[in-house]
């Protein structure tokens, strides 16, 4: 066999270890055997429904329910990639998306059949498919695919840049394998192991996790929502023994615990990902005796690939750790490799890093320099080799785990008439770590904060509306006339002294 | 970075975890940083040996110490790959083995000076140094490789068919990176796990566990030889998780141990290989609480690629388990699949089965169909996919933990004159499993056991010598000749009852 293949995982792991739990929602729980089972009928009703309609991918708006992991399994069975729509976005910003990859049929869970309508009134030559629809349909035969080819796109997600251009990240079989090697060697593999997932299946961080439990052979406990106190109640439980968090999920699990409370000693590793921990965040977690794995990655790494041991969350505080064993990174400035302790940009090389965007030719030319990925964040690395992250691509802001590209509010609210210019900052938030603010310069003076809100909700999905505008007469800007986006951070500084 | 390629093993790990404990010898431990320093100590040393004698390949004659760890570490450094040397071969058929390789050099332990001695008077041309005279040679810088490439060759062993040629078997990084993979995917992986090692280091059973060291980031606990007795006591210590024996290791340690004793309840896996396990043994160890995880692997699969989990130790008495994940096996019948519980040949397909044999063409033409290595093992699966094995290629002998090939044996009583017709076949021994047999036809009738020992004791490997000859007028061939080895073995049955 190549290198650049395995057995189907679904079908190899089914066979390997039929009766092992594969995953656990708050309904019911299935082997690998039964998993194997449903995938395989919820393949046929897709092959029926897909019969006129062939193409390499589709569109998924779904949410966390076992009916998800049948149909993300279900794709990859039919050789289908699965494009994993962002279900918080709004429907113009989805629309972007369908048209962007060509989608011809988009399946969705029916909560978001608002969003599907809109869609669907746009884009008439889009089948959209709801869950129970499909579910009445007939099962077509398909041949099994017996090989997964590491070269092949099995999903598409997507993500923002500093231009506010949507870029679709292809992740090939291969980049999720190697993702869920690269992590068991770092953190380990143990037979009782179970990984809680409250993170969004649309996300690499969800998807990456039902990778691993059929690579792994591991049951994977899904959370429909990010129940704090029942998932605070489950880690006491003593089954899970794994959980992906981003900063804002730990500080509020931490929150909901009881002073001196913990989790059982069975949990090992709470892997937290999305950007810097705070230090009293993880102080706290030190305290009740929580393993903090903190974590650097990007969709486009299918998932994190430098993460921090415990050992060293202290004596590194702030380092994002080293990187996992098939990958490297390594700091550039000036074209050159930087020493120890200096700033630069944050590269990094490995399998499990996107062979690039879709249909995105000068971003994939402008994005690599041989096998290295530029990943726009800024950091440095100590004499040892643990990173540090100084600034995600200089402007991006993290709002509870979601990646908010100013300038897509930017290009939202420069398209409402009487908007001049616009610059968008993230600011701190206690709940969500930071929140997008707005600074404006309006064509006229009897422009108001609220019209503005309204467009932004038209248009933007909500984690990304504007927390705060704040008008101004004139944005700060270079002699280029690029946006001095640290100078709009002081601004606001010195508006909250005021307030 | 391809699919195809990691970082450099040991230099990655020895930068990740630079303080864990990566080998502990009776003498002295290092970690993974010392491991680093002093294996680029040495292949500095070897750099000045080979500046006048580059090569892609090297013979390595050696021992289960310290230095021949570094010895292997260090030309993977150089990118020069390792021949293996069997210490048990006599200098003649060590001799066979430089030649087909076109060794330049070979590096050996003191120990083996005597077949070195004749060795070097056949090969004037080859360059044979002490691991103890490359100590004191001055270190020549040589340039540190980055990555390893999955398709080079790291190492080649010497592996016999049924027509008694030794052959060489290509093992490359990629082998031995997915073996250990596999591995891990099955057993897990603990950050306590620490591995004895007393299976020989030019076997794949040894070799393999050095791999799985620098990649796991693990401990190997390293036994120059099989004390019984000390190996017993550490297993009752705690530090050791897993253990790779063979039959004949795992009955000497059983017999060992005292009615009722049992391991530490941290060590959690005994590794079995090397052929079919007898029921009395397996039943020993489940009274014990011993973790057997029987195995069936090869050479040319870079060490085991079908393992039985201990749950199914005795409800699948007698299987060797399921594949790996990367992994797959199928059974062959008249060129057709064949169906449950229906004996066949055993072919096998994965990312860990070698590219082939070294220079020999026809060879590799009839082991490989496709992707699949056919192995000359007969077998069959039962419903379920657990494969059991029926024999050896057919006529192979498994004598404590050593293959013994019929063949060999064969031509070497050929070539003595008084000779006419040898049949060798494998008889039960309750110390090494099996030893070779031999039934001889003789030109005249004065010809003595005596003279037959010696000559072999001249031309073989100790553990080859037949350990009983027995004269007969003829050997049971069939209508094409072929010498029918059944036959034999019930001879030996009736000869057993004369006694």
């Amino acid at each position: 066999m190549e290198n650049g293949s395995t057995p189907n995982w679904l079908k190899q792991r089914a066979f390997l270890t039929p009766n092992r739990i594969a995953l656990i929602s708050s309904i019911k729980q299935y082997t690998f055997q039964e998993l194997w089972e449903r995938t395989k009928s919820i393949a046929g009703k897709i092959k029926t429904a897909t019969l006129h309609a062939e193409s390499w991918c589709m569109g998924l708006l779904i949410k966390n329910t076992e009916q998800s992991v049948l149909l993300i399994h279900a794709l990859q069975q039919l050789g289908i990639s699965a494009v994993l729509l962002n279900n918080k976005l709004s429907a113009k910003e989805l629309d972007f998306q369908l048209n962007d990859m060509g989608l011809k049929m988009v399946i969705y869970d029916e909560s978001f059949q608002g969003k599907i309508n809109e869609l669907a009134s746009w884009n008439s030559n889009v089948n959209m498919l709801s869950i129970s629809t499909l579910q009445t349909f007939n099962e077509t035969p398909f041949e099994q695919i017996e090989t997964f080819s590491f070269e092949k796109v099995c999903s598409v997600m997507y993500t923002s840049g500093t231009t506010g251009k949507p870029k679709g990240v292809l992740q090939t079989y291969g980049n999720h394998w190697w993702s869920a090697i690269g992590s068991s060697l770092n953190l380990g593999l143990h037979e009782k192991d179970m990984w809680l997932c409250a993170v969004p299946l649309f996300h690499i961080s969800g998807y990456s996790i039902l990778m691993k439990s059929v690579i792994y052979g591991m049951p994977v406990r899904l959370y429909e929502s990010f129940d704090v106190s029942e998932i605070n109640y489950e880690l006491k439980q003593g089954k899970v023994t794994i959980m992906s968090v981003v900063t804002n999920m730990l500080n509020r699990m931490m929150n909901e615990l009881r002073a001196g409370d913990s989790y059982h000693e069975n949990f090992r590793c709470m892997l937290l990902g999305g950007g810097p921990a705070p230090l009293p965040l993880l102080e706290t977690c030190k305290e009740r005796n929580i393993p903090v794995f903190q974590t650097y990655g990007m969709t486009e790494t299918s998932s994190q690939i430098v993460t921090l041991s415990p050992e060293y969350s202290i004596s590194k505080l702030g380092s994002a750790g080293k990187p996992l064993f098939p990958a490297e990174i390594k700091i550039m400035k000036n074209n050159k490799r930087a020493l120890p302790y200096e700033e630069g940009e944050i590269y990094v090389k490995g399998p499990n890093v996107t062979k690039g965007y879709y249909k995105r030719e000068e971003a994939n030319e402008n994005s690599f320099v041989g096998e290295w990925f530029q990943t726009g964040d800024i950091g440095y690395v100590d004499e040892e080799g643990f990173l540090f992250m100084l600034d995600r691509r200089s402007d991006l802001i993290i709002s509870g785990g979601e990646n908010v590209y100013p300038a897509q509010i930017e290009e939202t609210l420069l398209s409402y008439p009487t908007v001049m210019d616009v610059g968008v900052v993230g600011i701190p938030s206690s709940k969500w770590g930071e929140v997008p603010c707005a600074f404006v310069v309006t064509k006229q003076k009897n422009v108001s904060e609220e019209e503005l809100l309204l467009h932004c909700r038209q248009h933007l999905a909500s984690y990304k509306t504007p927390k705060k505008f704040i008008f101004v007469d004139e944005l700060p800007r270079n002699a280029s006339n690029k946006l001095l986006r640290r100078v709009l951070k002081d601004w606001w500084k010195k508006e909250l002294n005021q307030e």
